[in-house]
């Protein structure tokens, strides 16, 4: 028998032995579950999921073995269903969905559940999709973005965000939601966990379910001002943690996090080495408070930037990435993989319309903000002024249970957004200032009709 | 202690038992990896594996264990670096890439390596670019696509696919790759199985082995035709086995397969219960042997169809997905989390365009194949003259690795897709007919001479 044979016949051996523990494990399990069941226990327990992948990481010590390997490994028998589908009845994508399909029938709905400005996209974006196709932009290219498009990014992104990226620092994506699709797939692996400060977008928490990353939130409140405390983030910080995500200014509440606390998150996630990944769409509507994470240079933040509520462009689906060469690389490769590349004409239009003047967007939706805290106020709905975003996320004492007032509000022909879809707010609404002030005015009136019922 | 705990207790202890057995087989899997090297014997070795999972089967007929578990627990062994990020340094995608590249550096690139037809769009793609932003087509929408769009579909589908399919079973995606990542992603599950008829277009595999899914591959030769035989597939098809990849016309070769052979592939599947993920995107390319899986009414079946070779609108990212309406459902939710939804304008653009005449396209293409094929002939290259698509795929007696042929004649300004980068077809190599008759005979004059050293 050669070396090689005798490695082969061991190798056989143990995986047979393996096996044979696999088969008692899953009947000891089985036994586990009719107990369970018998005793009207719930099947699943994450505490005890919790002490035996405590239980792995300590042997891996004692007997030094990779324990990234054997924490999948464990994952692999838990049984973790990776292919979690989160169901997503309750989001303001749905409440936005079952709205459109209404309209189809023939009825009129106010739309204040949806992130979409009434604006229209820069008049640029018409110019340039009417000279795209001459131009001969329509063609594959590289998975991370035109590179003429790439260095005006790069260019905007050092003034305006105060960062000092290259254009390795820098990839173009189909939307902001993307990019944190790739993010969170790519640097994280199956049972490793992720920070979600809530209220938050939903798509963080299912981006990392769908991957089997387990999800701890961090829950702020209204009394707090939406505002997590430093050490209700770090005792989320376990030797599992991979990744937090930031979201400021945040939707649905329209915080910005004070300066201070924002070092202190990073200085945490440099301490645990941690990804930031830190989600700055709504960064166009902010007050002067605002600072970018690309400011601290912190080589695992992974920025991402939407042409979707600055310049009104939500449907093109356009977007951007910033983070350190070798993340944009890995990143950049999901995305070859999947995509190819971004749609060229996309790029094109998107590329053309970067320095375009956009304040009066802002302005606008700043008088609309206003507009609708004081009609809030007037309905002594519970909130605080956002100090950036589109939305105001208010508490009403009239329901218990927002998100059947949301289908409730839907036959009165008005979409507004429930506060489970961010978490669990049951008593909180989202409501959207992406309309006029004529339009927010008939829709605060429908609702102001359904509560006072 | 009560019965619960001691269980708790012993499942403990296995795990903990299974963990020091996993480490000493990646010990020994490390060491056997060392001697193989030092061998040049290459590391993977499929008959071994099949080996080890006959005895896994066997095994568990003794034991009295389910051999699906044993074998996807096989896998997992098998497959321990679920994220094998596997390079693509040899793919068609990587030479154009480069090739890009040296363009840049202002280097004169003849390209023979991207299946990327040289038309332009067709005039109304033009046309509707320069009305999308008054019609008001940019905003979110349905995961699925446009209404509108995916009805002009349906209608389209019947009448050219022989299809009987409604609205529910069709969905828009950004480009049949995405299309294809969402079938590969969405109904499989690590360690399961998928089988692959090679050579092929890289993404199968890819998108597999991104998630974790085990690829086994029926090997076709020039000698054959490039035709499977039946028993070579089912010989492949185990428990863990959940779908099969056809793509014909076929990307590289051109081979459609005849009917009886199609049939009995939809018969094997419907007997093992495999899902069918035909990518059918070369279909307007192709004799009138061509057939499309739609028209067996399979369950199971997933096709993917695409923009971007039928209409020259590659870098658009536009395609679409037809299967029945429970798979649609699942793909579309994956879609809706990552991406919201495809383009708007970009759909507008495709639905505006789909009905138009490409049959021009096609003639263009059957010359060029035809002139391609001639001058193949004239240079004694081995081939079979393709049924469809836009490539031949051909062998050379001159050289045993067209890898690095096709490196050293980037260098002299011709590029073309190494054989590799579809299997291990290691001297073939593709070339691709997108190009002008006189651009072609210039690329082919390059190789020739570079054969001839």
């Amino acid at each position: 028998m050669t070396e090689l044979d005798q490695l082969r016949k061991r190798i056989e051996e143990i995986t047979i032995e393996m096996l044979s523990l696999l088969k008692t494990r899953i009947e000891i399990a089985e036994e586990i579950g009719k107990i369970k069941n018998q005793q009207g226990m719930s099947v699943s327990n994450e505490s005890r999921e919790d002490e035996l992948r405590e239980l792995v990481k300590k042997r891996c010590q004692e007997i030094n073995f990779d324990s990234n390997t054997a924490l999948k490994f464990l994952n692999f028998l838990l049984n973790e269903s990776v292919k979690v589908q989160s169901s997503e009845s309750n989001t303001h994508l749905a409440i936005f969905l079952k709205a459109k399909e209404l309209e189809q029938q023939g009825k009129k709905i106010i739309h204040l559940e949806v992130g979409e400005p009434d604006f229209q996209p820069p008049a640029s974006v018409k110019q340039s999709l009417t000279e795209v196709y001459d131009k001969g932009f329509g063609k594959y290219g590289p998975s991370k973005g035109l590179p003429e498009f790439r260095a005006k990014l790069v260019e905007f992104a050092n003034r305006k965000f105060d960062a000092k990226i290259n254009l390795e620092n820098i990839m173009v994506v189909p939307g902001a939601r993307f990019g944190v699709f790739l993010a969170i797939t790519t640097l994280l692996d199956p049972s490793d966990e992720i920070i979600v400060i809530e209220p938050a977008w939903p798509a963080y928490r299912q981006c990392a379910i769908n991957a089997g990353i387990k999800v701890r939130s961090v829950k702020t409140t209204l009394e707090n001002k939406w505002e997590p405390k430093i050490d209700e983030i770090s005792s989320c910080v376990n030797g599992n943690t991979k990744m937090i995500v930031l979201n400021y200014p945040n939707n649905p509440t329209g915080k910005i996090l004070p300066k201070i606390l924002q070092k202190q998150i990073v200085d945490l996630a440099e301490e645990h080495d941690l990804y930031i990944l830190s989600d700055e769409i709504y960064s166009n509507y902010s007050n002067d408070e605002w600072n970018s994470i690309l400011s601290y240079e912190y080589k695992k933040a992974i920025v991402t930037q939407s042409f979707s509520k600055s310049h009104s462009m939500t449907g093109y689906r356009i977007g951007y990435l910033i983070s350190n060469e070798k993340i944009v690389e890995k990143l950049a490769k999901l995305q070859a993989l999947c995509l190819t590349n971004v749609s060229e004409p996309i790029q094109y239009t998107a590329m053309k319309s970067l320095n375009d003047d956009v304040t009066n967007n802002v302005k606008i939706m700043n008088e609309r903000l206003t507009k609708l805290g004081d009609i809030c106020n007037e309905m002594k709905l519970e909130f605080t002024r956002p100090d950036g975003a589109m939305y105001v996320f208010v508490r009403t004492k009239n329901s218990k249970n927002t998100s059947q007032l949301c289908e409730e509000l839907l036959d009165h022909g008005l979409a507004i957004a429930p506060g489970i879809g961010f978490g669990d707010y049951n008593e909180f609404f989202r409501i959207s200032a992406c309309q006029s002030v004529k339009t927010l005015i008939e829709g605060m009136d429908i609702l102001k009709t359904r509560l006072q019922m």
